[in-house]
């Protein structure tokens, strides 16, 4: 067993609010010399790539308050203590399009900011997807764009999936879907 | 112009530290209701594809102390105040591989994690990279991996390469690369 290079020595809750909190961090490097690193503790995240029969994927034009802008995204959102990955997956899946899927498969995961959160994002692909009313929240700000998967993959490639997770997502998809 | 259908009302700075801060933002929802906003605001990122002439990408395999696990992962960082993303990239580059580019495309832009924060990450490929002495900080625990485009192409698909930001640089450059 590999000990970490990064030993912990002590560890304070630096500040929080209801979404996540700073875990302030004294840390041992490698060098034998202190320091300290704050690490943005939140549960998991859940994306989903959702997929009609008709060859769609359900995109989302998300206005985002923390960079004032509209993105194009998939659905996606924190997982509640208790839930799965999968039951996280489909209850964001159903309040953000008010999707159904007829198959949710689990792709694979990835860390959405290791500089700074501790966020572990897990990814689904969502198929034989049919759509119902959404339920937004009053900050969820989100127009629903059933949109061709090539042009999905395109726009993906482009840079005009500005969100990150949502443009990995799809790219990641791309080998599952024909 | 269309207005912004969420508006900040006031602002205060939560907390703060030498990396970041975290900014508490009293907003106006589209239904009238107020709400609470926390956004970590901090300076924009570059993230580099670095491919060696031999046709190799230039992996780095970093200890991340937020998820404590190893990750695969192309060299990125902070953009400084006053830094072009240019000179950020050729920054990182230099100090996290001793990596030295003929050549710096700019690729694209993308934001890092929407829901939490305002970084937004600026993509570039870097080609005709020679390797030197690299100059890691005593927290980044780096190893270097110049690994066959193909394979990091594979490994990224995968979802071999956990960091988020770098699975999507790699998928983003696979156009430019042949």
């Amino acid at each position: 067993v590999m000990s970490l290079p990064i030993r912990t020595l002590s560890s304070i809750i630096a500040w929080a609010c209801p979404w996540y909190h700073i875990r302030q961090d004294k840390i041992l490097l490698p060098d034998g010399s202190e320091g300290e690193y704050n690490v943005l503790v939140k549960e998991p995240a859940v994306w989903i790539v959702p997929v009609t029969d008709a060859g769609e994927i359900v995109l989302i034009r998300s206005y985002r308050h923390t960079v004032t802008d509209w993105c194009w995204e998939v659905p996606a959102g924190s997982r509640k203590p208790g839930q799965t990955s999968e039951e996280a997956a489909r209850e964001e899946l159903h309040e953000e399009i008010g999707g159904l899927a007829a198959e949710l498969t689990y792709i694979t995961r990835f860390y959405t900011a290791n500089g700074i959160c501790n966020e572990e994002s897990h990814l689904f692909l969502a198929r034989g997807v049919s759509l119902t009313a959404p339920q937004h929240e009053p900050a969820e700000v989100i127009q629903i764009h059933p949109t061709p998967i090539p042009e999905v993959l395109r726009m993906a490639r482009a840079g005009e999936i500005t969100d990150g997770g949502s443009a990995l997502a799809s790219l990641l998809c791309e080998q599952y879907l024909d």
